[in-house]
C-alpha cells in the first residue's frame, strides 16, 4: 500500500497550474516507481474564477493561503505565490508552525528571510526545499548541498537570469537594441511587463545570495552584493567584446578572498569559448569551483513553467520519501543554522582582476590618444589591446571617436582613478563604459 | 553526540588512498556540519607493505576484502578493487549479505552484475551507491535518479571516457597521431599501460549501460550497445571534421525510438560550438533530454583520484545520514528492480540520422567523382558538402585522392549499401572512413 502524501499548493500562476496538472497526470507512475500516492489536498489563489487550464473542482479551494498552510490534513505546503513578504511569507511561516514541510520557488523570500525561515524550520523539525528557486530545473542547490558535501567551494560564476541572457543573446545575434530585445522577450513571455527586477539585476542577486550562503556556509548577505544590471548595455559594446574574443554576459559571482567573500551581479566579458559565454538565450549556466572536484558546470532551462515544475516535482518526491520517517530534515543552508559563519565582505575595488574592457568616447583631436595612454600607465594599467576609430564597430557620425581598451590585470580602484583623471581632461564626450573581464 | 558510521574500504589504489586521507582530514568538519563521526574501521588491499601516502597503522588491516565486507563492525563497505568479477564481486555480495550499505566506483561490475546486485540489495534492505562509477565527480547518477525523478528521459549524449577525450583533444590541437597522444596520456597518468578498455570503447560502454538502465527504467543491456572505439581514428579526419564545422568525439548515446532503445559508443561528429564538442581534455560531459526540463548539460572532471573521491565522499555522507533510520533504501536503478522493463533494442541501421561524414581514398582518374555521386544518389543520399583534393587537409603524396562528403539525413543502411557498390567499382585505395554526425 503506497504511502499517501498530501499537498497544499498556494499560487496558481503558470508554474503552479503546471504543477497541479503534472501531479494529476503522473500520479500513477509516481505511485508505481516511488510507492507514494501524491494527493492535492488543497489549492489557493487570488481569483477562483480565472481559467488556468485545469478544472479546480476536485480540489478543496482556500481563498486564504495561510489557512491552507495551516490545514491539518496536508504534509507538504507548496508556496508559489511569490513576493519577498506579505502572503508568501505569512503562509510559509504558518506552514512551518504547523510542522509541514515546505516547498518554494521564491528566491526573493529566501534571500530576504531565509535565515529566519531556516531557523524556524530547524526548531519545528521540518524541511524547506527550494531547488526551483535558483536556475530553474538545473540541480544547482542539490549539487552544492549534496554532491559537493564535504568540499570547500571557492568560487561560483553563473548566469542566473534567463530574461537578461535572452536579451543579450538577441542583441548580439540580431543587432537589436536593448529596448527591442526586451520587447521581444516580453512578447514571448520571457519577461514580465515590469521587467525591472530582471533588467536591474535584482532577480539574479536574490539567487546569488542563496548560492553564496550555501556555498560558503555563511549567513545570507544580500546587502553585500554589488548589483549592476544591463539597462545601460549598448549593442556596440557587445560587438566590441566579440571583436576582442569575449562575450558580454550578466554574471552573478561569488568568490572567496583572503578577507572574505566578494559577491557581484554585473555585466562582464567572458572568453567567447567558455561554457558560460556559450550559454545562450533563456538558458542558465552555473560553474562551481571546489577543492576536490575542480570545475563543475551545469546548464539548462532557467525558467519556464514546465522546467520549474520539474524541479518542484523532484523536491516533492524527495520530501515525500522522507516524510514520516525518523530521518533528520536537511537544513535549508546545508548545515545547521548555528554553524553558518558571519558574512564577511572582502574589499572589491582593491582586488586584482584579469582585465577590464573600457570604451571612451572622445573628442576627435590630436593628443587625446597619447593622454589616455599616459594616464592609464600612471595608474599601473597596461593594455592587452587598444583600438581607435574601429568604424565597423563604433560608427562615428560626428566629431567623436571611440577608443576601446582591453587592459591587463588591474584593480578596479586603479582603473577608476585613471578614468577620473581622464574625465578631468575635458575631452570625454560620454561617460566611459567599463566592464570587468574574466578569464574562466 | 554525533552518530558514528564505520567504513570498510577495500582497494587502495589512487582513489582508495585519496579517500582514506580525505576522511581523516575532514572528519572534524563533517562531524560539525553533518553530525556524523566517520570512522575507518578497516582497510584492505593486496600488498600491505606498499607505500600509499598515508600511514596504515591506525586502521585494521584485512588481507581478504571479503572478510572486511563481512565484518560485523562496519556500516558501509566501500569497494574500490575494480574488475567485473572476482574479489570485487565477491566482496560486494558478502557486504550485501551482511546488510551493509555498499559504495562502489566499479562500472564494469555494475554493467555486468548490476541486476543481481540490485536485487540482492533490495532483498537485504540495503543500498548501493555509485555516483563515482560514471563521469567521476559529475552528479549524473543523482541527476537522473533524483533531480529528474518523475520525468521521462528520451535521450542521453555523453563523453564518458576522459582518456579518449584527452587523446582526441591533443590530436586536434597539436596535430598528434593517436599513438603519440596515447603515449602522452600514459605519461601523464590519464591512461593505463594497457589502455585498450578505454581506446576500444568498453569503459564508456560500461558507463552507458548503467545510464541507459537508469534513464529508461529498463533492465541492463550491455550486449545491446554498439561499440566502436577510437583506435582507427586518424588526425586527418579530425581536421576534416573541423573544416566542415564539426568536432570528432567518442560519444556514448542512448535514445528512445518507437521500437526500443538504441545504445551506441562510437566516434561521432558534433557541431563545433555544442557543449559536448567544447568538452575538451580529460573532462566528461553529459547532455540529458527529458520531457519537462528539456536539455540539461553537466560537465566536469571525469577521472582522477580527487574528483572520484569527491563523489565517494558525497555518497558516504548521504548513506551515513540514512543509515540506522527507517527511511527506505534507494533502489540501485532508481525504481524497484521489478519495475524495470525488459530491454528493447531498436534497429539502428534503419534509423534516419542527421548526416554522415565519409572519406574515400580513391584512385586519381577521371570519372571517379561522378561515379561516387551517382551511387550515393541511387541510395537516396544527398550531400550537404563534398570536397575533393583538399590538399591542406589530406596530403596526396601519390596517385591517390581523397573525397570527403558530409551527407544530409540518411540511414546507415543506405550509406553502407552505397559504400558497398562504390567498393565494388575497384577505385577505392583504402577502406572508407565513416562517422555519423549529430546536430545537438
Amino acid at each position: 500500500m503506497a504511502r499517501e502524501i498530501r499537498l497544499g499548493i498556494a499560487g496558481l500562476g503558470t508554474v503552479g497550474a503546471n504543477l497541479v496538472q503534472l501531479i494529476s497526470q503522473r500520479a500513477a507512475s509516481i505511485e508505481r516507481d516511488f510507492d507514494l500516492r501524491l494527493v492535492i489536498a488543497g489549492i489557493s489563489a487570488r481569483d477562483p474564477a480565472k481559467h488556468r487550464g485545469f478544472d479546480p473542482a476536485p480540489f478543496s479551494w482556500y481563498s486564504d493561503p495561510v489557512q491552507l498552510a495551516r490545514a491539518k490534513d496536508i504534509d507538504i505546503f507548496v508556496e508559489l505565490i511569490g513576493g519577498a513578504s506579505g502572503p508568501a511569507e505569512n503562509a510559509v511561516k504558518a506552514a512551518i508552525a504547523a510542522r509541514h514541510d515546505v516547498l518554494t520557488a521564491n528566491k526573493a523570500l529566501l534571500a530576504r528571510s531565509g535565515a529566519l525561515l531556516a531557523s524556524a524550520a530547524q526548531s519545528a523539525g521540518c524541511e524547506i526545499a527550494f531547488e526551483a528557486a535558483v536556475a530553474g530545473g538545473i540541480p544547482v542547490i542539490k549539487s552544492i548541498k549534496e554532491c559537493l558535501a564535504g568540499q570547500k567551494i571557492s568560487k561560483i560564476y553563473a548566469i542566473l537570469n534567463g530574461t537578461c541572457n535572452y536579451i543579450l543573446t538577441r542583441m548580439l545575434e540580431h543587432d537589436l537594441s536593448l529596448e527591442q530585445a526586451l520587447r521581444e522577450a516580453q512578447h514571448l513571455g520571457y519577461a514580465e511587463a515590469d521587467a525591472s527586477a530582471d533588467i536591474e539585476g535584482f532577480d539574479a542577486a536574490h539567487k546569488l545570495a542563496i548560492l553564496t550562503a550555501l556555498a560558503f556556509k555563511q549567513q545570507l548577505a544580500f546587502k553585500n552584493i554589488f548589483i549592476r544590471g544591463i539597462s545601460d548595455v549598448e549593442a556596440q559594446d557587445i560587438r566590441g567584446a566579440e571583436h576582442f574574443g569575449y562575450r558580454l554576459k550578466l554574471l552573478a559571482s561569488c568568490e572567496e578572498h583572503e578577507n572574505g567573500i566578494i559577491q557581484a551581479v554585473e555585466p562582464c566579458l567572458l572568453p567567447k569559448n567558455s561554457s558560460l559565454a556559450q550559454t545562450a538565450g533563456v538558458v542558465n549556466g552555473v560553474t562551481i569551483i571546489s577543492d576536490l572536484l575542480g570545475e563543475l558546470f551545469l546548464s539548462g532551462p532557467g525558467a519556464g513553467g514546465m522546467a520549474t515544475a520539474s524541479a518542484l516535482l523532484a523536491d516533492i518526491i524527495a520530501l515525500a520519501q522522507k516524510r514520516g520517517t525518523n530521518m533528520r530534515p536537511a537544513p535549508l543552508f546545508g548545515v545547521p543554522i548555528g554553524n553558518l559563519t558571519a558574512a564577511r565582505k572582502a574589499e572589491r575595488n582593491r582586488q586584482l582582476l584579469p582585465g577590464f574592457y573600457i570604451r571612451l568616447c572622445v573628442e576627435d583631436k590630436a593628443g587625446v590618444f597619447a593622454d589616455v595612454s599616459k594616464k592609464m600607465a600612471r595608474n599601473d594599467i597596461s593594455f592587452e589591446s587598444i583600438v581607435q576609430n574601429l568604424e565597423s564597430l563604433f560608427p562615428n557620425p560626428s566629431e567623436h571617436k571611440h577608443i576601446v581598451i582591453i587592459t591587463h590585470a588591474a584593480t578596479r580602484h586603479n582603473v577608476e582613478k585613471a578614468l577620473k583623471t581622464i574625465g578631468e581632461a575635458g575631452y570625454l564626450r560620454q561617460e566611459p563604459k567599463l566592464y570587468p573581464l574574466l578569464k574562466l
